[in-house]
């Protein structure tokens, strides 16, 4: 990982079991973005052969994560509030590439958007599209004195 | 599993390898609800220590859609239209439970919702809420002829 | 109203411009909870004769505002950051009662449910459904000093 | 209006009764979008004096019918099944313009996006996004006969 991958971002990747797990991988971050693709497996699927609505809501929030972790002051960190997740199309191929961008970064909230495409023989395809509410946690200050 | 769970249902946790793969089961099911339960391991963490949204996601979207599909009629088959979940509380303890009933359900579309529990030494508390619109999938009926 | 209507509550619904304009009226209001109804006009109508999705929204939210409005602290005041509604039914009757609960009440964010009902004939059914996330929003303390 | 606005994307402006109660005027259609406006009046306002988000969701919802409503086949409308918005900044100007495209358009299903921008001094910032599922609904094919 870059040295420009603020500590914030790289640590939501490098310790969360579950994204290790799926095989999630960080790609490219920049102030409030974050690319992050995911190799697609058998085990992805859905009964029906396509990618699990889970496994696409799951890359949607976390790369959202990333996107608006990358805006907080040192110190703070973000948490889901809230998302929810179009699925436009049913996925199937080789990989899915994750892009989520900062709508709004506020003191309080941050709102991110996340466009799930998956990539068959070359192709680039939107299957899912989400918008995630992050709040921004801050630790509280020591007191004074 | 029961006799009495439909096929449909059945055929949705017998064979969605993601399911299988995070260790998601159900519990039983009626007409319009569903009950799932997935053991907790250190592999569903975020980060934090925290049950993953995407986890909470998952079983939300995949219990909401058993629920929906113990009504369809045979032949057809529901799909995730898209789903809205919000994550009320660190979710950390032994199991997550998941209890989905339908909204309505009309012929083309159905919503559900699936509550979605956190079990720590023997207590249950209200992890997440999710709304899910599911369509409904019918085969073509066969050309006249 | 009566007086054990929280003032932050009296005050969402006596000086708000466009929902004195549509005709909302506060019925109810307890701890987490509120009660409104809409008595239907023309007006109100969708080009169906159904009533316009955007009712029942400002409806859900304003209700949903008023019920989380109910438990914050004296000088507090919440501002819905999102809502999602689903449309179950098409609305047609004589009014509309909204009933909204709070699901969870943090400090920074309050999660609410809304439940809106048409009245036709004298019977109730349920029209749709929403979830509004609020943020809490706290006057700056004053500078020490 | 121009003659090349589709019918059905007429219709919705021109006989919603809520729409001209509310003053949301049609700027512009196109194959999977369409722009509108709405002149702020004190009536659309907040008890803080800010656009209400019952305001916002209408025109977002409306917008987006509209858009998915300019691709359906003759005979077919469409119907809000759900949708979401996110408030983004408080609200406040002269005027709201809304501009929603269709993100997937499917035979059952059509998602569209919203954004609704509020222009003061001239100026023209995104206060909220929508996304909004509609349903295609197709008149019944006569019996064979």
């Amino acid at each position: 990982m870059s040295s420009r991958i603020p500590d914030e971002v790289s640590r939501i990747f490098a310790s969360a079991p579950f994204i290790a797990d799926l095989g999630i991988r960080l790609e490219s971050s920049g102030p409030g973005a974050c690319t992050t693709v995911l190799p697609l497996e058998r085990r992805h699927l859905q009964q029906d052969g396509y990618v699990h609505a889970g496994v696409q809501a799951t890359i949607a929030d976390h790369t959202a994560g990333a996107a608006a972790a990358s805006l907080v002051k040192e110190g703070q960190y973000v948490l889901s509030a809230e998302f929810k997740i179009n699925l436009l199309r049913a996925a199937k191929g080789e990989r899915l590439v994750c892009r989520s961008k900062v709508l709004k970064a506020g003191s309080q909230l941050i709102v991110a958007e996340s466009e799930v495409f998956c990539v068959a023989s070359g192709e680039e395809r939107l299957v899912s599209k989400a918008t995630v509410t992050l709040a921004v946690v801050a630790p509280r200050p020591a007191p004074p004195g």
